[in-house]
C-alpha cells in the first residue's frame, strides 16, 4: 500500500505495489471478457479492497462504502467524500479513479461513467454481494440501455491464487496467532470465563502486531462447544472438559484462522478418544492435499471418512475447510455438496478446485450436545507439488494445561 | 430471553418475555396484511432476532444463520443444526418453530412449509437484506407457485417504537458507555496511540458489563478525524488537537452510540470555535425534537442550519442522526434527502418519521482535511411530548484533559 500520511495501524504486511494491482486488474479484465461481459460492478468489500487498495469496510449490506467499476476503459471507485475524506492516499498504488456521488445517485454516476466511455452494453454485477434492492435500483434506472448480468465469483477466483506479497502477509498473520496462543496457554486457569480467555487472546494478538482479531474469537468450555460458532459466555472453565478456541488475526487486511482444543488437567478417556478421531481426520485431509488431491470434495471426503467410521458422521456437520485471505471464508471450497442440486454441483465445480497458491483451512470437528466440541484447524498453503502448514500443527495428543 | 442453560454473557438487559414476542409478531402480521401480502421471509439478522430471540449473527450477506418466516399460520426459523445446536433454548420465549435445512435446500424447506399451510400466494421478502442471488434461487425454484414481492422496512417500523423492556436495556447500554468514558478520561495521556485509547475504552465497557462494543470504536487524534469513520492507528495523541471518540456498547443485543470530542491541554481558538458551532448545532437538533418536530428532515435541518451559517456546511457531510436499537443504524432516519429522486423522497416519507418510543442519535460534526474533526453525539429517547437525553450530555465547552 502507498505510504500513508501516517500509519493506520501496526499491521505491517508485505506491501502491495502498483505492479501487483496492475496484475490483479488485468486478470479481472480477462475474466470479465471470458464471461462475455463489457464490465463488472463490484459490490464485495473484499474484491473492492483487492483491486483498489481502499480499506474501508462495510458495516453490513445496507451500508456500502462504495462500488468498484471495471470495464475496458474505466477503473473507478464509486464512493463519497464521507468515506474517502482523509484516506485518499489509499488509492494511489492501484491508480483507481474516485467517482464521487456526494451530490448524485449511484445510477447517475454510473450512467455518466459509462456514457463517457461508450460501448458498454452488458455489465456484470456480483449477485452474492449485491442486495435485491440495489440491483432493482440499477435495473430500473439503466435497464433500458444496460443489460445487468449476475456474475459468480469472478474476482474470488483470482483471489484464490495468492501472490507472493499476500503469502508473506498471511505467514505473518499465522505467526502472530501462533505466538499469541502460546502466550495464552500460560494464562489459562480453572475459573477463568470464556470471555476472559477470549479477551486475553485478542490482546496478545494485538500486542504482537495484529490490527485486530479476524473474527469474533470463539472460546467454548464444555457444553457450549457443541455449537460450532459459540459466543463466549461467563461460564468458568473447569478441569477435564474440552476447551475449544477458534481464533485468528488480521494483518494488512489478511486473515489467519486456526482452532485448538485443549484441556485443563487430565483428559478422560472420552475426550482423548474424540480428540484422536478428529486429529486422525485432520491428518487424512492433509495427506489428501499432499497426495495431490485438488478437488475440495475429495479432500473433505478423506477427512470425513475417518470421522464417519468412528461413528461420529452426524456430529461433523460442517465443511472440512475453506479458503482464507482478505475474507475469513473465501474460495476455494473444501467441502462436500451438502444437498445435490444442479446449481450446487455447478457451484462446487466452479469454486471447489484447489489451485496452487490457495491457502485453505483443514478443520474437522465433532460436536456432542451437552458435552462440547473438539475442532482442530490449521492453515495450509497449497503449492505446485506440496502443501505447507502455515500454522503450528495441532499436536497429536490434546494439550493438558496445569491450570 | 428465556433462561439459558448457562449465561451467554454478562450482558443483562431487561428480559424480553413471551408477551413481548407475541406483541411483536402480531404487529408484524398486521403490517404484512396491510401490505397485501400472505407472509414475509425475513433476511435481516436484526429482524430475525427481534421476532424469534435467536441471537446468532451473520458474518456477512453470504453467510446467513437463517431466515424467519411469518405467515398467517406459520412462525418459523429456517436454519440448520450447525447454527442451532446448543442454543435451542433461545427460541423458547418466542415459540418460533425451527425448520431445519440440514439435508435439504432453502427452496425445498420453504416449499414444504408453505404447502403444509396452504393459501400463501404472495410472499414478501426484505429487499435490502436479501442478495440478488438468494432472491433468484427462490424465484427460480418457486416462482411458478409463489409471487415474491420486495418489501421495505416492514419490521423496521415496528422496531422503531421501543417497548419498555427495550428502553430499560438501552438505558443500561447508554449508562455503561457513559461510565466507561468517564474512566477513560482518567487514562488518556499525551503519546498514547489511537489504538491504545480505543482498546482501553473497549475494556472499560466490557468490564462494566457490556457484551462487546456495538461497533469498532473510532478514535481519531488530529487529522484522522477528517474521516468520519476513521480506523484507529498508531498515531500518538498530541496536545491541542481535536481527539474524537465515537463508541458504544451492546447489552442483550441493544446498542448505545455516542461521540465525544476532547482535547489534551488547552484548545486553541480554532478548536474552541469549531466545537462551539457543533455544540450549538446539537442544541438546535435537540430543541427541534423537544419542540415536537417529528420529521427527521426538519430536525436535521435545524442543526444543519447552524453549521451552514457558520460557513461549514460542506464540512458536515453526513446525516444529523439515526435510530438506534438492535442495529447501530436503524429507523427512523434523522436526515435530509441528499439527492432528491422520487424513490428517495418516498423512502424518507416512510422511515423519516420520528414516532414516540424512538431512540435516535443527534450527532452534528465538522470535518476539516489536514486538521481533524469535531463530532458530538448523544442518544435521545423521544416521548409523547418530550425528548430525554439518555447519554450524558456533551458539555458546552470542550473537555480539556490534563494529559
Amino acid at each position: 500500500m502507498a505510504a500513508a500520511q501516517f500509519a493506520r495501524a501496526t499491521e505491517q504486511g508485505t506491501a502491495v505495489d502498483h505492479a501487483d494491482y496492475t496484475s490483479r486488474l488485468a486478470q479481472t479484465r480477462q475474466r470479465i471478457a471470458d464471461a462475455g461481459l463489457d464490465g463488472l460492478l463490484i459490490a464485495s468489500q473484499y474484491n473492492r479492497r483487492y483491486l483498489t487498495g481502499f480499506t474501508a469496510t462495510d458495516h453490513d449490506i445496507t451500508e456500502s462504502a462504495g462500488l468498484a467499476l471495471v470495464t475496458r476503459g474505466t477503473f473507478g471507485l464509486i464512493t463519497s467524500t464521507f468515506a474517502l475524506n482523509g484516506v485518499e492516499d489509499e488509492l494511489t498504488a492501484s491508480g483507481v479513479r474516485a467517482l464521487l456521488m456526494d451530490n448524485d445517485t449511484l445510477v447517475n454516476v454510473l450512467a455518466r461513467a459509462l456514457r463517457d466511455e461508450g460501448g458498454v452494453k452488458k455489465l456484470g454485477f456480483e449477485k452474492d454481494w449485491m442486495s435485491y434492492a440495489a440491483y432493482a435500483r440499477l435495473h430500473d434506472g439503466l435497464g433500458e440501455v444496460i443489460e445487468f448480468v449476475p456474475t459468480d465469483d469472478l474476482i474470488e477466483l483470482v483471489r484464490a491464487r495468492k501472490d507472493e506479497a499476500e503469502i508473506a502477509t498471511m505467514r505473518r498473520a499465522a505467526d502472530i496467532a501462533n505466538r499469541a496462543f502460546a502466550l495464552l496457554l500460560k494464562d489459562i486457569r480453572v475459573g477463568m470465563t470464556e470471555r476472559e480467555i477470549a479477551a486475553r487472546l485478542d490482546r496478545h494478538m494485538v500486542e504482537l502486531g495484529a490490527a485486530e482479531p479476524s473474527f469474533d474469537t470463539i472460546v467454548a468450555c464444555g457444553p457450549g462447544g457443541a455449537q460450532p460458532h459459540w459466543v463466549p459466555s461467563d461460564r468458568p472453565a473447569q478441569a477435564g472438559e474440552p476447551l475449544l478456541i477458534d481464533f485468528g488475526c488480521r494483518v494488512d487486511g489478511y486473515c489467519s484462522d486456526l482452532t485448538r482444543t485443549v484441556v485443563i488437567g487430565e483428559p478422560d478417556a472420552k475426550l482423548r478418544a474424540v480428540y484422536d478421531v478428529v486429529r486422525r481426520a485432520q491428518d487424512a485431509g492433509l495427506a489428501a492435499l499432499r497426495a495431490g488431491k485438488r478437488r475440495g470434495s475429495e479432500v473433505d471426503a478423506a477427512a470425513r471418512e475417518v470421522i464417519t467410521e468412528a461413528g461420529y458422521g452426524k456430529e461433523f456437520m460442517h465443511s472440512l475447510g475453506h479458503g482464507v485471505g482478505l475474507a475469513v471464508h473465501e474460495a476455494p471450497a473444501v467441502s462436500r455438496v451438502r444437498v445435490s442440486t444442479p446449481e450446487a454441483e455447478a457451484e462446487m465445480a466452479r469454486i471447489g478446485r484447489i489451485e496452487p497458491g490457495a491457502v485453505v483451512t483443514n478443520e474437522p470437528g465433532i460436536y456432542l450436545t451437552g458435552w462440547g466440541g473438539v475442532r482442530l484447524e490449521d492453515m495450509i498453503l497449497v503449492g505446485e507439488r506440496d502443501a505447507e502448514v502455515l500454522t503450528d500443527r495441532n499436536p497429536e495428543q490434546i494439550i493438558s494445561i496445569a491450570g
